[in-house]
C-alpha cells in the first residue's frame, strides 16, 4: 500500500484516472488562480474601480509568472490556505504601482473556489465524455450479442432466462440517468465564487453586484451571490461521481459473478495473472470498478459532512473537502476508463 | 438511549418527524402494497389480461382486507420479503375463480418499490411544503430584523460587519437551492416499478409495455421500464435528504454559535432546562439540527454503498435501503419541524 | 419499507435482533436511570452527603414509581434531554423532605450515560454468548463435514481444492478475535459516568472522588472520573459491533455465492420463497448477514462524527449517538440470530 | 484542490504528515516486499525447502535490486497487483538455477499484506511516540497554567466554573486511553500473512506451519496462520487511528470555540493570515484538527465495508483497504504534528 494510489508509480496504472487528473495537476491549479486575479483586475479595470492599464500589468505579471513553491507552502501551513502568499508574490511580481489593485475585493475562498470550479468544468465534460464513450461501447456490444441468451438470477439464484440485451439494458440507464441529471447539477455547481471577506463584497460597494455579474461572463461561469457557506452542489456532485461509479461498480459485480468458472456466461480477454496460479485468469477490472464504487460511496457520507460551515466561512468543513473531493473525482475517472477498457475486451457474453 | 428515536415515547416528540411520518406506518405501507395489486388487475383487465370481474373481486376483497401481521411477520422472516405471504391471504380473501389473478406478472420488488414511491410522492410534497414554510419564517425574520447588525465571523473569528439580512440570505439559499433540485430530482425518482420476476414481464408477452404504461397512468407515477437493480435515483433522494439537513444543520450550527452566552447575538424562547443548573437556557433545537445533519450525512454513504446490486435483483442491497432510508425521511422532517419551531422562537437577533 | 426495520410488524421478525433488544425498551430505559438515582441516594447517604432515610425513602419511590410519559416526551422535546423532567417527577414521587435528596450533585449526562453502560454490560454478554454459540455452531459443522472438498476461489475464480474444514476456519476465526477483543473493551466501556454539572463533581465538594468510586461498585461499574466528552470507548464499541457483523456478513457472502445453483457447494434447508418463482429457495439469510454488516459499517463512519464533543459537554454530538448506536447492537443481534439460524439449517456442504 | 493533500507542493506542508509518511514511501513498500521474498527464502532454506546456497543468492539479487517500475505499474494495471512481475524482475535477477526458489509457495496477498504490516510496525510506534509527545506537552500546560481559571461551557453555553487543569484531563484522557487501547490492538495487527494461493500453504505440504512460524520470527511479526480475508485487525486499526484524531480534534473544536474573540479564553502564536483582513489570526490548527477528525471518522466507514471478502480471497474488498487505509495513518500523522505544535503555541489560557 502506497500514500495514495493515484500519485503512486506501482499503482498509478491500475488506478490511471485518465484525462480528468489534469484537472487537479498543481499548475492546473495555479493557472485557475491566476486565471481568477487576471479576470477579475480587467472587470475591475472596466468599471473603474482599479486604474487603467492595472489590468494589463497584472495580466503580464501573471504569464510570467512562476509561484516560489517552498514559500506557498510553508505559508500555507500557517495560513491554512495558499492564497494570501500567493497574492503577496504575484504583487510583488506585479510591482508598483499596480501591486496593490491585485485580488481587490476579494478573500482567499473566492479565489480556491472558483478555480476549482473552472477546474470541475472541463472535468465533467470529460467525465460526460467518456461515459457516452462507454454507453457507446454497451450500445456496440448490444448490438453484437443482444440476442445471446443469458440465465437471470435474482437474489442469488437462477431465475428465468433473459437475453444479453436485457442486462446491458439494465447497465446502460443508470449511465443514461446520470447523465440527464449532470445537465440539472451543472448550472448550480459551476457558479462564480464572489463574496469578500465575509461574503458581502464590502469593498465594492454599489459596485459589487455589476462586477461579480462581469466576472462570471469573464470567467464563462453562471453568474452567483456568494456561496461561502453554502455546499450543497458539491455534495450534490459528490453524490453524482457516486451515482456513476456505481453504476459501474453494478457491471463490475454482475461481470466478476458471470466469470466465475461455475457460471462462464461471459469471456474478456487480458485478464489479470496471479502470482501462486498462473494458469488462473482474474476479472481485475471488474473488481476494481466494485472498488471504486464502494470507495466513492463511503466518500460520498464524508463530503455531506463538510455541509456544515459555521458563520461566514469556515476553515474546518471547507478543508475536508480538499481532502475527499478530488479523489472522488480521480476514482469517477479510474472506473470510466476501466470500464470502457473492460467492455471492449468482452470476447463472449451470453450462450446461443 | 432506546431502540430508535423515532418510536420510542421517551425521544419522541425531541424527534418528531411531523406529517412524513405518516408514509411509513404500518396502515400506510400495506395500503400502498394493495393500491398497487388493485391498479395491477384493473388495468390487466382493461388489457384482457386477466377476465372480466376479476379487477372488481380484488378490489372488494383489498377494500375490506385486514393482513394477518404474524403470518406476515412470519412468512417475511422466512422469504425475506413479505409479499408473497400477502399475496397469498390476498388470494384467499380474493376466493375463487379469482384468487389466481392477483398479483398476475408482478414480483415482490415491483410491490415494495412501487409502495415506497406512492409513499415517498406525498411525504416529498409534504417536505417541500415544509422547506416553504421554513423559507417563509426566515423571509419574515429577514423582513423584522434583516437591518440589525451582527459580526459576520470567519474561520471561527470576527471579521467584518454584516447585516442580519446578509446571514439570513446565506441560510435561505441552500433551502431554495433544494427546492429547486427536487424539481429535477422527481421525474426521475417518482416512477412505476414494474418488471416480473427477472425485469423482463415475461408473463405479459407482447402487452407488456401497454400494461406498465397504463399502470403508470393508473397510479399516477411516471412510466418506466424496471429499475430492480437501478438505484440512482434512490441514491439521489438520499443525497437532496442529506442536502436539506445540511442546510439546516448550517442554520442550527450557527444559533449555537450566536447563542453562546459571550457572543449574545441571538435569543432564543422557551430554551431546554438541564437538570444540574436551572438557569441555563439550552440551544437544544439549534443542536438538534446540527446532529441531524450529521446522521443523514452518515447515512448517505450507507445508502450509496446500495448501489451495487448482483445480478436481476439483489437481496443483500435492496435491505440495506430498508434500513436506512426511511429514518433520513424522518429525520428530514425532524429537521424542518425543529428549524422552523426554532426560527418561530428567535426573539431577539443581531442589535442596532 | 417502514420507519424502523427494528420496529416494524412486518419486518420485526426477519431483522429479530433476538435478546439483546431487551436492552432498549422503555422499562429497561427506565430502570436503568432508576437504578442509578437510587444507588446514587445510597452511596450518598453512606458518605452522610444527604440524611439518614433518604436513600431508603427515594427507593421506595423508585420502586413504586411510574413516570407520566407524555410529560416526560413533551419535557424532552423542550430539554433535549428527559431527566429534569424524570428528577422532577421521581421528586414529587419522593415528597418531602427527601425531595430535593434526588440526583444530588449529578448531571442528566451523567444518567443518561450510565443508564446505557448499565444496559450494555448485559447486552455485551449476550452477543458474547451467541459469538460462542455460532462459533460452536461451526465447530459442529467442521465435525461432521470439515474433510469435505470444496473449489478454493480467489478474486472471483476457481483456484485450488480447500476443504471444508478450511473454509469454516477462516469464518470461525474472526469471531474467536472478536471475542478476545471484547476482553479489551469491556474495561473502558463498562465504567461509570459521574462528573455532574461540568464534569468536576462540584456540588461534592472532597467527597466527590470517594462517591464516586463507591457508586461504581454499588453499581457492579469500573470506576472512572467524568468521560462527558471522551467518547473513545463508544466508537470503539460501534467498531467492535461492525467487526461482528462484517465477520458474519463475510460468512453470508461466502454462502450466498456457494448458494448459487452454478456452484452448488452447499444446501440449506427452508430457504426464502418468491411471489414470481414458487420454485426458487433464495439464501435470504445468507443475503440478510451482508446487508447487516454494510449497515453497521456504515454506522461505524458516523459513530466516529460524534467523537468531536464541544466544550464540557455537547448536545449535537451526545445525541449523534443515540441516533446511532442502538440500531448497531440490534443489527449485531440480528445478525448473530440470523447466522446461528443459517448455519443450523445447512444440509449439505461440499463434496466428497 | 489538489489530487491528495498528502502529496501536493501547495497543501503539503499544512497536511505534513512528519515521520509516518515514510512508511508509504515507495522505497520503503519495495524494500519490504523484498524483506519478505528474502526471509522467506532462509527460512525455507533452513528447513530444506529450497537448496542450500538459493536464499544467499536470492538476498543478494534483491541488495542490488531495482525494479523496472515502469513494468511493473503496467503490470499492476492487469493483474490488479504488483507482485506476479515483481517476482519475475526478481527471479531474473537471481537468475539460474535459484530463480524459481524465489516466492516459493507464497501468493501475492502474502507479500503486500505483510509488507503493510512490516511497515505499519514502525508507523504505529510512531505515531506511539507522537502520542506520548502531545500528552507530555499537555501536562506541561497544565503545571504551567492548570490553576487557572475557565467557564465550563455544556451545550454550547457557560455553565459553571472550571480549571485550565480541569480542561486539560478531558483532553488527555482519550490520548492515554488510545496509548492503552494500542497494547491491545497490537498482537492481533503486527501478524505474518502467509497463506499461499488458497490460505493452506498447500506448496509446503507438512512444512508449511514450521516454515510459517520461523518466518514470522525471521520478520519479528506475531505467527499466525493465513488472514486473507479476515480483516477485523485493520479494521480496528481504522478505528483506533480515528479515535486518535478524534481525540485529537475535540481539543481542535474546543481551542476554536476558546479562541473567539469573544470567547478569548486562549491566546495562539502565529495563527493564520488572511488575505482580505489582515488582522486576523486564524486558528487553522485547531480548525484542521476538527478536519482531519471528521476525516479518518468518514474512512472508517469506507475501511469497515472491506470487511465483507469473497470466499478464499477477494480482489474487491482488498483493494478498498489500499485506497482508504494509508491515507488514514497520514491523517493521524498530520494531526498529531498539528497538535503538538499547537499546544506548544500557547501563550494564555484561562484567567487568574
Amino acid at each position: 500500500m502506497s500514500a495514495t494510489v493515484f500519485d503512486n508509480p506501482i499503482l498509478g496504472k491500475l488506478f490511471d484516472p485518465g484525462q480528468v487528473a489534469r484537472c487537479f495537476e498543481l499548475q492546473a491549479e495555479i493557472n485557475a488562480m491566476l486565471r481568477f486575479e487576471t479576470a477579475l483586475a480587467r472587470v475591475q479595470q472596466n468599471a473603474g474601480v482599479i486604474p487603467q492599464g492595472a489590468a494589463r500589468a497584472i495580466e503580464a505579471a501573471a504569464d510570467a509568472f512562476s509561484p516560489d513553491l517552498d514559500a506557498l507552502s510553508e505559508a500555507t501551513r500557517r495560513d491554512g490556505v495558499c492564497v494570501p502568499e500567493l497574492v503577496r508574490q504575484l504583487r510583488k511580481a506585479v510591482g508598483e504601482p499596480n501591486a496593490q489593485h491585485v485580488h481587490f475585493g476579494a478573500t482567499s475562498q473566492d479565489v480556491i473556489d472558483t478555480s476549482l470550479i473552472l477546474r470541475l468544468k472541463p472535468a465533467l465534460e470529460q467525465i460526460e465524455h467518456e461515459i457516452a464513450q462507454v454507453t457507446a461501447g454497451l450500445t456496440r456490444l448490444a448490438g453484437a450479442s443482444g440476442s445471446q441468451k443469458l440465465n437471470g438470477h435474482t437474489r442469488m439464484q437462477t431465475a428465468l432466462p433473459i437475453t444479453v440485451g436485457d442486462k446491458i439494458r439494465n447497465w446502460t440507464r443508470p449511465l443514461q440517468d446520470a447523465a440527464v441529471a449532470l445537465e440539472a447539477l451543472r448550472p448550480r455547481l459551476l457558479r462564480l465564487q464572489f463574496g469578500g471577506a465575509v461574503g458581502t463584497l464590502d469593498k465594492l460597494g454599489e459596485n459589487g453586484k455589476d462586477i461579480s455579474e462581469a466576472l462570471a461572463v469573464e470567467l464563462d461561469l453562471a453568474p452567483s451571490v456568494n456561496w461561502h457557506t453554502q455546499r450543497g452542489a458539491l455534495a450534490a456532485l459528490a453524490g453524482w461521481l457516486s451515482e456513476v461509479t456505481g453504476a459501474l461498480g453494478k457491471i463490475g459485480q454482475d461481470i466478476s459473478l458471470m466469470a466465475q468458472n461455475e457460471v462462464s456466461e461471459i469471456a474478456i480477454s487480458g485478464g489479470g495473472g496471479s502470482s501462486a496460479m498462473p494458469h488462473k485468469q482474474n476479472p481485475v477490472s471488474a473488481e476494481l470498478l466494485v472498488t471504486l464504487a464502494r470507495y466513492n460511496a463511503a466518500q460520498t457520507g464524508g463530503m455531506h459532512q463538510a455541509l456544515i460551515h459555521e458563520n461566514e466561512r469556515s476553515g474546518a468543513a471547507w478543508s475536508l473537502e480538499w481532502m475527499i473531493l478530488p479523489q472522488m473525482v480521480l476514482s469517477c475517472g479510474a472506473s470510466l476508463r476501466t470500464a470502457g477498457n473492460l467492455i471492449g475486451r468482452i470476447e463472449r457474453i451470453g450462450a446461443e
